[in-house]
């Protein structure tokens, strides 16, 4: 039996990954969700997680971590995950892999915060790069293998890795191309992605950091959340 | 036919993974280097890099990107890329996946600089948290799986992606466990790592930038490498 712990939808980009793939693809596991607090989530998170962070998924004992390492082990599992066609799937393990370490810029200053929508108050050039290679690389996986996913026909870890840029760009109004927006659009209808989304909407619980972290981002022009107890 | 990019083997962390990988388990491949330059290396990366950073693999034209995107890539033709024990593979596929989207302080205060000793100037908590994780998660795998590898008696992509630490641990002279120092030793003795040790010694091209880093990172006891023309 697989179980995910996961944090605060509204916030948790790495908790939306495995989360994602495992809804969409059907496998079946039971959600633990532990709210962000003030301070240090470090000794809390540590109880299920030895990094001290989320996302991490136990399987009848064993305990997997690292959105990118728990991705690896379902895919042993479950083919699904990656795409069927050996070049679509070297692709996409490459674009997740680069999503994985990479976009410093678009974590920094446009933080996950779904259920707001904020004008940025500055475009710095490493957010405007950062931008500008996701959209790229989406362009080049959307028209290599045919859309309307990134590496196909069927959802894949690459989709499930750049859910929380979807998020984003949504929250953050970034503009991208044709092909990249409609692709967003794609994804904000799947299933799972309506179900985060409509969850992170309801959870009233709100952490400090992260709020003043999307405050300090721009202006805020909508807040479709629940407002708090 | 398997052409791997790399940049200053002194310098280049990243490069080093899936060198050492194909290296230490005999994947024929020829090495291409392309040595830092001043400013940005964007330009001339995207040459043959889609992210306009190294390292890149290139397989009869396919290109992959990326240190874990190649590995992974390597792993579906070469089962020994990761540990045969089912329990050993999840977790070098996690500690590598963790390594890869992780420990920025440790990448900031202790950058790569494979022919110089430094006496660190200070040692942020931040950085000593790091130090502490990656000492935990090596004793973890060493203990259960029996070394002398992280994952057991063979070496995987999880030593690889742990390689460059074990430079920065001989660089700036960090304190770890007994368990993590014999296995910081065994690493060091491998033929790849002194191979990749010595080409960075005989390396007389400077970059700037990282030299600064290096420099602003403490007092330099000494600098081994050969004396730029
Ligand atoms: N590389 C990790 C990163 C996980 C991560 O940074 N998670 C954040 C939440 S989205 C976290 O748990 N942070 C804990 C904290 O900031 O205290 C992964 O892919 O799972
Ligand atoms: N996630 C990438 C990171 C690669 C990376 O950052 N490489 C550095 C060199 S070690 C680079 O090419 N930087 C180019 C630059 O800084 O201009 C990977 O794993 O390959």
């Amino acid at each position: 039996m697989l179980q995910l712990f996961i944090a605060n939808k509204n916030y948790s980009s790495w908790s939306l990954r495995p989360w994602l793939l495992m809804r969409e693809l059907g496998i079946p596991f039971t959600e633990h969700l532990e709210h962000f607090r003030e301070g240090s989530n470090w000794e809390a998170f540590r109880a299920f997680s030895p990094t001290g962070k989320v996302p991490c998924l136990t399987e009848d004992g064993q305990v997997i971590w690292d959105s990118l390492g728990i991705t690896l082990h379902l895919a042993e599992h479950y083919p699904q995950v990656w795409p069927s066609d050996p070049a679509a799937r070297s692709w996409a393990r490459c674009a997740a892999a680069e999503m994985h370490s990479g976009f410093s810029a678009l974590r920094q200053h446009c933080t996950m915060n779904c259920g707001i929508r904020v004008a940025l108050s500055n475009m710095p050039e490493a957010l405007q790069k950062d931008i500008a290679r996701i959209d790229e690389l989406w362009q080049e996986g959307l028209h290599r293998f045919g859309g309307p996913y990134l590496a196909g026909a069927q959802f894949s870890a690459a989709d499930a890795f750049f859910a929380p840029v979807v998020f984003r760009i949504q929250t953050y109004g970034l503009i991208m191309s044709a092909a990249a927006t409609a692709y967003c659009q794609h994804m904000l209808a799947l299933p799972g992605m309506r179900q985060w989304y409509e969850d992170a909407l309801q959870e009233s619980p709100r952490e400090p950091a992260h709020e003043q972290e999307a405050r300090q981002a721009g202006t805020w022009l909508h807040d479709f959340r629940r407002q708090p107890a």
